[in-house]
């Protein structure tokens, strides 16, 4: 099945990115949901909260643990989570007597909340320095032909001459302040989710704040009290998102718009046309337009999932399911499509 | 690769639907195409545009086709669209001489456009059973349990006494508008897209119209002009999409609400929590407001791509591919769930 | 207080309109409120549900009647609908006894939405006049300049020529389809609606059909049973306007792009620039970028407004207020503007 | 005209703020936009660019200046934006020969973005207080009720016992994040937009980053190379007010949520109805719903507006205009009205 170009073996030539998408396979998934259960254990018999043989056993468990995807699939039908089944999968797998200590005083949500955070990790390093490339590669264009003349298009309509460099800066100097956002949201985005079945870690009683802090040390995220049910961090990350693509779409369109006029731009290697021999597409400037108005669209519904009923609305969460992948994939896409298309120009103004 | 819920191994056991998935598989896709140039080569035979012999061999050639999937995605992702090379493969696979007739007068465009259409035809009629099949099972829970008294709600407060019929009337009647709606836009989105390179089918002479209709009576779709920047239809769809997702959310916000406050209905079969093992959650009736949000927003997108700039928008066509299929997907499975859901239900007021 | 350009008394030179803004002031909306609260007394009467000399006495009074309007907001910011307070104010012109028969066996819903009922009949009209006005100008461009030669442009580039007529067409065809579909749904849009306290009349006994009615008769409405709940109606009609403000988005955008190539299209009277006073800016055709945008991104809520809490959701119903009146207008001064500019086409093609 | 209910004389009253409508008041954009050239000119005379004598002029005649908003009208409908008009008419308040100093090296653009930051730098000041308004109050909450024990709800079931305060700290949590955030954007916010006709101020020559500096300061706003064609900023001001309005939508939504139970929260002065005078509708919670879903939507609008055109988009940038003052009065309202509803508690768990 392939209803997503994300997905679609032949789409996603153009339109995804591999590196990206990897992180959402259900591999990725359940390794990082194994490692949270890993780390639970461990932390939880480092802080005497259960035996120190039952977490051996859990670890020696999950070391070899295969889970049963079939079984999985219809959990999620049936449960609308994949943990549940998970979990008991997980149990069989340890025995009796320490079966009774995996996922303690955990829910659902701490696993698919965390293994989510775990592989955003993995993707902002991987979209950031995408982002560094595209910057460097744009200073490269603006190195090349910075002082070639070019006329400033304003509404539509010739205006006035201007540089190279004028119409690099605005395509690059968002780049830079999204690097700088970067920084500020990262530590509010890469953050354990650990609460209980609402939020008040009960089952652990007094080692609760001990548990949480050591689960987060091994799995290298940051500290900080459940956000089950506070969804902004991703919410903003989905902005951060958009504000890329965004940008990259301005510099898409130009290019367009550019190669439209065909004055003051040349391209290599654009896309063909199967009833016009003769035409050079600026088929990767085109992309990353169609990337930014995804974008734009599904950041309306990570922003709508921020009224999140009480201490866990099922909806709400699986909006964010819907969206968020496809809108880091889209990202991490539309930068390796401007860096290629960056790389495509062989001459600005003149 | 399973970036989108409706392409996940597991996810999609809940907010998926296989039917319709199957209609956006690369496969399914694949064999629309060469339908369409089958078609094409035997209408433009039958009409004196190609010879007959040409026809023959290049109907011959699909028959035992089998496309390099791998080119393919290297096509993409050079020209944008899969039919470059597809119809090289196709021309090599035909041979010298017919090859020069293969996807004569035709463009990338008018091969994906139908093959969309051709695969929204199995959809539509897929999605309006399934529609039926939701107006029966609600007539059946009004069969059930409409005399039964339950309290209304306005404002989120109880408001007065009404019975069981009175709402469940707020979920059949729409349904059955949609269904109304479905007939009047059916003959609009069902036509054929053939134009040739710029819409003007300047490669057939006075033989354009003669192949069209042909053209679209073998592929079993109204005949029409071209509008391959006319995305009105598609954008209608969308919204009818939409609607009926629409209502299916309050369909599921109600039963979620009624599970909540406890006392107007009973489910069987709820969703089990990895915490709280008490605990029955009303989880296809989340999804079916998670599923109505997503369609709402994708909306959006489909009808910012009525913008489609002069004779083809590589920008705006390729947003439609980012949406559209994710759409029809989300409407089938949110069908699927209220049929489900409707049977869950136990029972209904008191 | 002027937040938003359709009621800025600057902004709305450009983006307004004023006929379509008219039916959205508090005095057209006051005004078709009492029309229902007349309208109800006098169907009411008739059918034998209230008194006819009450009726008589609520018609005198309500001919006679002026709202105090600081109460009527301060009614609105505590009730959050303004109809409590109206309808105390208009008990208290009607008198004892009649006072109580005023409103019978209605709730705020019905007088709120079958005024704004009432009120986009207008508007539909209005509208439906500006699209019939602006197919008889393209029709008009295409009997001037129809037989010119143009370049299409298919991905931004330069494709091959094509007539005048041929582009015209992708702007009239879609504005025809528009009206078909204006027909097919008015039926569906113009509808009272009238339900009392949970949609059940309760309060009317067996007269309750007959008193809908005749309401619906005097109001100039169909009649159907109440649909406070159910707002698929005015999400198609939502659509609906979309779909028109993005066709001639499509318009307003190949319009503006020519502008740029500068080579098919010459306007009079574009906008001036305060820094290049050589500059003609094809400012209307921007202008309908700008709207197709606006609604293309309006419609997404409308569509999450179907999901309405069960017999009346505040929040929903609400979202509705902030959005559908600024669709409306925004229609509307797209249409405006769309017969401005094809009247600012001096000649097209060459 | 009131066509939006911020701007609506009984509307406003639940959904407006009277405080920030202000500052998107014609008059507030036309004393802001007199500040710039005042400024303006100023510097310029400061720098050695313009002559003092003309400077003074200008200052002058700046001081008793009073614009024909209907000549105003009609330069907006003619050129799309206001200022070409308005420094006409500027000139001719300044007279010969000083008039030719008015408005030097500038273009619209410098003049409606600049207005448009200072407005924003009022607005920004007066939302951060309430902001931390509603953290105070949200603090008294927890004070007063905290430790009243109350039934957790994951996915709109009853889960296990909480006790207030990890409720109210759902509610709390995000607000504190956002005063955060709010400190790291407002730098980049609140900066001059100053480029002349295409962004390089080629009229001041070698002084010009000079008279940036000067404008910047004589304003109170940051230096920043121009950015008219870089909106990330404005985007990322949208994507933080959506934020703000989310997370109280959250807070509407589960005190909506806990009135409908009636089990968790007392209300005093909640909303009447017309037909059941015994309900007490949680009026101000539902808005807060309506208005977090209506900024969610709308930032999908300023997001699509980072794809600007070259060096000015007039699409684009007007949507902008559609959009940006609704979302900041829809902000400051939901500010108010959830510190309304905060003080309407009357207890909370039990």
């Amino acid at each position: 099945m392939t209803v997503s170009p994300f997905d679609h073996p032949l789409l996603s030539g153009l339109l995804g990115d591999e590196e990206a998408a990897r992180h959402f396979s259900v591999e990725a998934d359940i390794a990082a949901m194994l490692a949270f259960e890993r780390a639970l254990a461990e932390a939880e018999a480092e802080c005497g909260a259960i035996p120190r043989d039952a977490a051996a056993a859990i670890v020696k468990a999950l070391a070899a643990f295969r889970p049963d995807t079939a079984k999985l699939r219809a959990g999620v039908s049936r449960d609308g989570v994949v943990v549940l089944e998970l979990v008991r999968q997980i149990k069989a797998a340890v025995g009796v007597p320490h079966d009774a200590y995996v996922h303690f005083g955990a829910t659902s949500q701490d696993v698919i909340d965390t293994s989510l955070v775990l592989r955003l990790r993995e993707t902002v390093e991987h979209v950031g320095l995408l982002l560094s490339e595209n910057v460097v590669r744009l200073a490269g264009l603006a190195e090349d032909f910075g002082g070639r003349a070019m006329m400033a298009v304003t509404r539509m309509q010739p205006a006035i001459p201007i540089v190279a460099t004028d119409r690099i800066a605005s395509w690059r100097a968002p780049l830079q302040r999204h690097q700088e956002r970067l920084k500020e949201f990262s530590g509010r985005l890469l953050a354990v989710q650990f609460g209980g079945a609402a939020g008040t870690l009960e089952k652990l009683g007094d080692k609760a704040a001990a548990v949480r802090a050591a689960l987060a040390a091994k799995l290298g995220l940051a500290d900080a009290p459940q956000w089950h049910s506070q969804r902004d961090v991703l919410a903003e990350f989905a902005g951060w998102l958009s504000l890329v693509t965004g940008s990259l779409g301005k510099f898409g369109q130009d290019v367009a718009l550019m190669a439209l006029t065909g004055t003051d731009i040349k391209l290599t290697g654009g896309g063909g046309s199967s009833a016009m021999p003769h035409k050079q597409n600026p088929v990767k400037a085109e992309a990353l337009v169609a990337l930014a108005r995804f974008n734009a669209i599904q950041l309306s519904g990570m922003h709508r999932a921020l009224v999140h009923e009480q201490e866990r609305s099922g909806s709400a969460w699986t909006l964010e399911w819907l969206i968020l992948p496809q809108m880091v994939v889209a990202t991490a896409a539309a930068l390796r499509l401007a860096a290629e298309l960056a790389a495509q120009v062989e001459s600005l103004g003149h």
